[in-house]
């Protein structure tokens, strides 16, 4: 079954061959036909047409122009401001994610989190030396220890814990202190070191929960440029509904059947939840599952 | 179907809420049982039993101490030393892991990257400052400006392209220049930011191989700790099987059928290629594609 969750519409031509080039910035530009999307504190230029690209201005210096791609053959770059620092999603960034098309939503992604890992890794993490963008904005340089550092993606378990399966399965989920009224989701954490997909599932449902996977499988994936995690949907298999809540990362949880999930994403006041927003993996987990999965 | 790739068959508690508290080191060396293992330059101490766990040696300073978590109740620590460098895999090592159980290559792959992170990251990457080891080793904290930062984890999608499905399947499998003499590979590639994981496969393939990507089904994923991936394998199937390699990757690729995969994986004398080490998970992939996943 094709899922298609949030941020995962690319258009973007990452050019990953043709941006080893040392020159291939300034050999864009030089095609004459580049364009450039701001995006001030993280917000994008934007209509209701969508991310609004412009000429590249003449008065960014080389060092702060970041390739993101081609997109219908164009070059598109974006850049990082000297004093720009890690962001937080926004309501004003949340609003707008719900407005743009797929291979918008995809390109802000891939744009934010490149930007968000330059404000946070201005200095060399080995030698604590400021550090140079370089490979066109998909890697810094260390001038002192010569090491290179790559962009940061933190890879994050998200899952329902399914308990019976065909008319009688439930699905668990529950609700962080920090959540909107009403707002339930998947489960989700980060994934450690010397872990794997299944194993990072079967410790956060056990740690967050209590409860004891059984078979795992994999649903989908997303990036989540906030700032920039992997999402990784599974659904585990469970024979023991006990739940026992860690508290400090949940108020509260419960089994939901297929109805009540339908409704949820249905947005029905009769929901017993309110589900996450569309762009969020978490809503395309429930629906997958309602559907099947 | 319950693959079982390397560096999956853990027996570590990780003790992930345990170690939040701040007294956590000294409070599990008080309980008087805790072990240690010893890495020095990467190789863990071992004999043919398996890792060789010692009582935790008094002169190691507490910033150094690195907890790993737990092993049958008992607190397990290992230590980064103050002059330790970035590793590589070395043979040593590769001959080690595939004497090791399950179990003992799960806790040094989790070891490893723990240490390994350390090693290249002493400096806060926002302002520079020397950090310090922070959370029993699962963290490293900024002095300065109050950075915290957590071990680093990037995923890696390695799949086989797939061409007709049934008795004519076969799959493309790929040699890089640096390679055993015989060996080949499923591709791989490092996962971007802004990407899916179906969205890195088929951009990996179309880079690498000049193959288009339909449907991609995930098959399993496991760490890799050299220094500190995660491996997620995939399968997609290609309607075109003409190939047009990426020679700055690739010195070759061919297709390989199941009968031949079976040969390759039995390290048969006729076998067309030398296939991966069992303790990665291309060969699990192999194994599994050739089982029928």
């Amino acid at each position: 079954m094709p899922f298609t969750p949030g941020f995962t519409g690319s258009v973007l031509d990452r050019v990953e061959i043709e941006r080893l080039a040392p020159d291939i910035v300034p050999r864009l530009l030089a095609e004459g036909d580049a364009l450039f999307l701001d995006m001030p504190d993280y917000l994008p230029a934007a209509d209701e047409s969508g991310l609004l690209w412009t000429a590249v201005p003449g008065d960014i210096p080389p060092e702060q122009l970041v390739l993101l791609g081609r997109i219908a053959g164009r070059p598109r770059f974006t850049r990082i401001a000297p004093d720009l620092l890690g962001g937080r999603r926004t309501p004003a960034v949340s609003a707008l994610i719900e407005a743009l098309s797929a291979g918008d939503a995809t390109t802000y992604a891939v744009a934010r989190s490149l930007l968000d890992w330059h404000a946070r890794h201005r200095f060399c993490a080995f030698c604590g030396h400021a550090s140079d963008l370089a490979r066109a904005g998909w890697g810094r340089l260390c001038p002192n220890c010569g090491t290179e550092h790559f962009p940061r993606t933190d890879p994050v378990v998200i899952m329902l814990a399914e308990h019976e399966r065909g008319p009688q399965a439930r699905v668990l989920v529950g609700r962080q202190p920090t959540f909107p009224p009403g707002r339930y989701s998947a489960l989700a954490g980060f994934l450690e070191v010397g872990e794997s997909i299944e194993g990072a599932v079967a410790r956060e449902l056990a740690e967050e929960a209590g409860v004891r996977a059984g078979a795992i499988r994999y649903v989908a994936s997303q990036p989540w440029p906030f700032p920039s995690q992997l999402m990784i949907a599974c659904i585990a298999e469970v024979a023991d509904p006990t739940v026992t809540l860690d508290m400090n990362e949940l108020e509260d949880a419960r089994w939901v059947d297929r109805d009540e999930v339908f409704a949820a994403l249905a947005g029905d006041e009769s929901a017993p939840f309110q589900a996450p927003p569309p762009y969020a993996i978490a809503n395309t987990l429930l629906r997958a599952w309602a559907e099947g999965a």
